[in-house]
């Protein structure tokens, strides 16, 4: 759909223009994928950006439906719609099949009318498809169809939403909708100052706080309501938004997505351009994606793969509408932190205690002033008052002269990135004075000057009129929401300034183990674990010495070759809970022991009526963390790579990480960072620390798996994976394997 | 200091007069305890409530210090007083050693010449002691010290205090501060209605919040700044306070506890009158309790323990200011809920998607509705809206005379207990008429209203005067503070409802085990494993059978009466990693295999120079989940117990419940559903279900010891103790105790 038939999409990586005087927030790497590139699934490197500048400013609209007649919905519309043209100077033709003018403004009939090539057309139509189909024929680039009752209302409107869709990728133009709004085409304030915030929403109304944010000073560029998404979704306006000079982050309030690996390209072009991407997404709980999706007809995802694929691309992933609000806000104005150190600057030592108390819990870090930064504040700041950090003034010398120099002495240490004031009474003899102070500061620094204004009410002089009035200042209401602002703002430009497109080393091609794998899948079974293993091999992963035998003489030869202590298995393509079965004899020391071993696990075969082809003969490995490396498939992303710990941790409290490929070596030791008890790997109880190293090119062998096989791989899980101690190396001592 | 000679104070439980027609939220039950009882720990069973009526409403005041002369801080504060005197009705008297009058009032040169007893004397000098000691002479019931420069300031100011607090002993009167303000004496509204929010914190500007919600229509009765608390805390006011018919809910700003004992005795109140106590407490990490120990020089405890104790009374521990106003607001004016069930009923699809994935998160329940009700909604709400909870009304049904009925229509549903309406953005034309509608419904019934106003503007018409005009809609600005809410609203009535409470049924006088018990302390030391499992038996808590001996041929002996198989373990009592030094031996099974292990344990005790009292020659007990159990001395609460899971669990994870004696037994198997890795106690990978009955057992007899020998036992830690499978009992495998 987003091929090269598109003559209106630009491929061009636009270098993002240095706004405001703000240094470029990240480094930008040069895509080395081209149109057409794959990586070895055969899921795209890259993806097409479509230029959506006549779509937000076209040079004519034309408006499908249009009317004047007072009282009918479509009145409404067409009326706002003639406002937004007028005010970004596009001529607006009304197309009715009956009236010859609304609004004054003459009509066309028909969209095969139109005199001239219009930009936009917004269908206010019930039944937009054969407006689509028309309008195939003529030079129309983009259409906005507001009709409901598609996809979201259950399996028949999905279809006729799939032959919209269709329609549309016929037409050659580009459709925003079924089932949007007006969003696009509301009032944004041009007044105001700073870099600006882009909103993608899926709902109208959950969209609005973000837009009212102007009404506060913070400024909007665009608004996206994507409705169903039946042909622009989410990602295609991340995509746009990342590349446009004015926007400063990219806010999006998402119930379901499209497509996960469309996902990721946008998010990847947005994190090479350093531009912030803030979501809220829907589907922490089963109650919230079956809502979500009767909403929109989307997919949710696994939480956890969504949750895994945004941090693995930089997007900043929040909860409520508010933190939405705050954290885009912060992350759009803010500039490249010069320091990770954050100071808490308050009037009280009980509001810096309960400040700093938060946000240390959050993992800010709030670095001790050095001992002569401490002796200067203690010039203006009496004796007993600790300047630490928090920096307690007691009150009174915001009052005067020293207010502005306590800041500006504070800012200019270097460990400090950020201050932040917490001003949780209005007082305003000194918190009138204070706010002013902290403004002309942050007007003066490039660092992050940060004010909670704690008071309920909000209408105080001192932060509508001072605080709001600066777009240099970030302001917040809660202690919570600027802990998490600030966190995320330090975190996304380490994030950054370190990103390497994982897309950038994908395989393209596959490995020579690819062939060999390929000949032991069994399409539509399970394979036998002695078959997941030779798979496991082929992908370079140990597997312990073992031989498939069929008769206890053969068992006896294979220990010998196999070298004694030896473990023995029933081997089948159907056995599950082997060692409860009793269907697993390990510790075997002798020919005789071998024998013994061979009739017992063939007789309970046989008592349990249980399908063999064989017994295992296999070396004893020895003793090293126990841990699970698996790949599942996402309905979104595809391919899944898991690790866990495995052993009771994995069965109790499923302590498992999650990454959505293509990752490369650093990701896969990040998934081991979120194991809660990856301190197993470091070695308790005196035991040696674990084969990191071996782990970590286990699971990026996975991943390699994941990716070649995923046309015949339905599921992988090598459990356990014994990790040896240090460089001894990691053995996966049972696997289960699944064909597609 | 609480004791019989303050004849001011009643020990009298007033019945919670119900106010505003509610029922009263909790089951109030009898003390049990009476003045001077105490448990068998020594510590008070009873706390007397002080009559804080005349602090609070005094007939005269005392001013010391007083000044009229322009500029001088004083000047300031007297003009303050006299104000609030006014307001209150009560005669102010300046008392002043030079001037004759003070803003035409006439002075009085020292307390000593009051012409009558007053009832609070405000202490507005530099040094208070002198003043106190003055006032021991006169009738005066109460005394506030405004002076800072005390337990805040370090080593000598804790002493100066305790000067301080030694004459305010002797003295006979009740002190407020020193380090405290004029928070009690601010002007408060009159106007407002519903039950009241009552109001302390040990730092004024972190309780301006609060106070300044009057501002938003909610009512506040008090405001106690406690200061330093070298008398009068933060107990005795919630106490206080939970005893007026017109406080609704108590909310806390603590920095650091004065006592354990005091605050669980007034939280204890609390829960019996069923008053909700909220509270924000300073602590949560090292820099937080650093921090707010140098701001009023006051204990934080163990964040850990400091959790369990509040919600072992009931008290809501909340992490922000906004959640601390938001909480305690909906918790003074709500009604006691008639079902557990949330609906969420929103304009828009997207929201109560949004809503309801977060709030089911949090754990809130959304019943669906019945098929009639959803046929019901279905009347005013198209078809192919979904109304199973969330309702989703569309929008268009808010405008007209469907509005009301919806709400309505809900909350007649006998599963909901609470409606909550999120209402992202203000659309007046839908949502003035939505928010009339939910006041309108709100005022009509019992049940719970909640709205959520999330513009970030907050000046709409429909939020300031329809919502805020209203005490019975509970109005928020973001979802998670009215998730939060509601969650505690709806915990805090379950937990009343069947509040018993532990303090009724604690220990007084020591068991039979105690004096066993007492005989094998050793002050100071460390007990060997022998001792320590002989004082686990003293307590009835099972230990393997085991015989100490010091020659292989008395090993032999006892191998004989313990029972093949035994394990042998080097005892001694300095003795710890005994497994890692070799110094256990299990499974022996014979003569020989005895003696051979008492060579070995001895020869390697000798090799690495321990002294050993001998070797334990032990039982073979069965396989079962290991635990820990222990008790560990909290600087503010004494002992308390642990529990945790054993092995890697503990040493990984650190998955452990903490509780505060006393405690009955349904709150020992609670700490049991804390732990993450509960689910091994139900048995995993096909292990049978351990017995539980047998580990609560254990916890509540280490709980007796932890009390009985509280003066004499630092430390226990039962490690492992083997709970096997259900009916069979748990075992002590190992013992460490220390004496003080």
């Amino acid at each position: 759909m987003l091929g090269s038939t598109h003559g209106t999409f630009t491929t061009d990586l636009r270098a993002r223009v240095v706004a405001c005087g703000e240094e470029p927030t990240g480094m930008v790497h040069g895509f080395t994928a081209a149109p057409g590139d794959q990586d070895v699934s055969g899921r795209p490197l890259h993806a097409p950006v479509p230029d959506l500048d006549r779509f937000f400013r076209p040079g004519s609209v034309a408006v499908v439906g249009a009317s004047d007649t007072e009282g009918r919905p479509n009145t409404g519309i067409t009326r706002q719609l003639l406002a937004w043209a007028e005010r970004v100077g596009a001529r607006l033709v009304p197309v009715h099949p009956t009236r010859t003018s609304v609004f004054g403004i003459d009509c066309v009939p028909s969209v095969g009318a139109l005199p001239e090539p219009v930009d936009l057309a917004v269908l206010l139509v019930a039944d937009p498809l054969p407006v689509i189909e028309e309008l195939a024929d003529t030079k129309v680039r983009f259409a906005v169809a507001f009709a409901s009752g598609f996809a979201e209302t259950g399996e028949a409107g999905a279809a006729a939403q799939e032959r919209l869709a269709a329609a549309v990728r016929r037409s050659g133009l580009r459709l925003l909708g079924p089932n949007t709004n007006l969003n696009a085409f509301e009032r944004f304030r041009e007044d105001l100052e700073g870099p600006a915030v882009a909103l993608i929403t899926q709902s109208g109304h959950q969209g609005r706080p973000v837009f009212t944010l102007q009404e506060l000073g913070v400024r909007l560029s665009h608004w996206a309501p994507t409705g169903n998404e039946a042909d622009l979704e989410t990602s295609d306006f991340i995509s746009y938004f990342a590349g446009l000079p004015e926007v400063g982050a990219i806010a999006c309030y998402v119930e379901g997505l499209k497509d996960g690996r469309s996902f990721l390209l946008a998010a990847d072009r947005a994190a090479r351009q350093g531009v912030p991407v803030v979501a809220v997404k829907v589907g922490r709980t089963e109650t919230g994606a079956r809502t979500a999706a009767s909403h929109t007809g989307k997919l949710t995802g696994a939480d956890q793969v969504v949750d895994a694929a945004m941090r693995q691309y930089g997007v900043i992933r929040v909860d409520g509408l508010d933190q939405l609000q705050d954290t885009a806000t912060l992350l759009a104005r803010a500039r490249r932190p010069q320091a990770d150190g954050v100071v808490v600057y308050s009037i009280s030592g009980g509001t810096g205690a309960h400040f700093a108390d938060l946000a240390t819990a959050a993992g800010l870090g709030l670095p001790t002033l050095p001992q002569a930064k401490q002796d200067e504040l203690h010039q203006w700041i009496p004796e007993y008052l600790s300047v630490s950090n928090p920096v307690d003034n007691g009150g009174h010398p915001v009052g005067d002269w020293r207010g502005r120099k306590i800041i500006d002495a504070i800012l200019a240490d270097p460990s400090v990135g950020v201050l932040i004031c917490p001003i949780t009474g209005p007082f305003p003899p000194m918190s009138d004075k204070l706010a002013q102070d902290l403004v002309d500061a942050a007007e003066a620094t490039d660092k992050l000057v940060c004010v909670v204004w704690g008071s309920p009410v909000g209408t105080e002089e001192a932060y509508r009129t001072t605080l709001l009035g600066s777009s240099r200042v970030a302001t917040f209401r809660t202690f919570g929401n600027c802990i998490g602002a600030v966190k995320a703002y330090l975190d996304h430009h380490r994030f950054t300034v370190g990103y390497r497109s994982p897309l950038d080393e994908a395989p393209r091609t596959p490995s020579p183990s690819f062939r060999k794998a390929q000949a032991l899948m069994r399409p539509g079974r399970r394979l036998s674990e002695h078959a997941a293993k030779q798979l496991l091999r082929a992908y370079g992963i140990r597997v312990p010495r073992e031989q498939l035998v069929t008769s206890a003489a053969a068992a006896v030869r294979a220990a010998g070759l196999v070298g004694y202590p030896v473990v023995m298995k029933a081997s089948g393509a159907q056995l599950a809970h082997k060692t409860e079965l009793g269907l697993v004899k390990v510790g075997l020391t002798s020919a005789s022991q071998v024998r013994d071993a061979y009739r017992e696990l063939t007789d309970i075969a046989r008592y349990e009526s249980i399908d063999l082809d064989g017994v295992l003969v296999c070396q004893m490995v020895g003793r090293g963390v126990e841990m699970v490396v698996g790949v599942t498939r996402d309905e979104l992303f595809g391919p899944t790579v898991t690790v866990g710990l495995g052993g009771v941790l994995v069965e109790v409290l499923n302590d498992t990480a999650v990454r959505v490929p293509p990752f490369g070596e650093h990701e896969a030791r990040s998934m081991l960072a979120d194991l809660r008890g990856k301190a197993l790997l470091d070695g308790v109880r005196g035991a040696p620390p674990a084969d990191v190293d071996a782990l970590v090119e286990v699971v990026l062998r996975v991943q390699r798996m994941a990716l070649e096989l995923d046309g015949d791989l339905a599921e992988l899980d090598i459990n356990p994976l014994m990790v040896l101690p240090r460089g001894q190396g990691a053995v996966a001592l049972d696997a289960l394997a699944v064909c597609r």
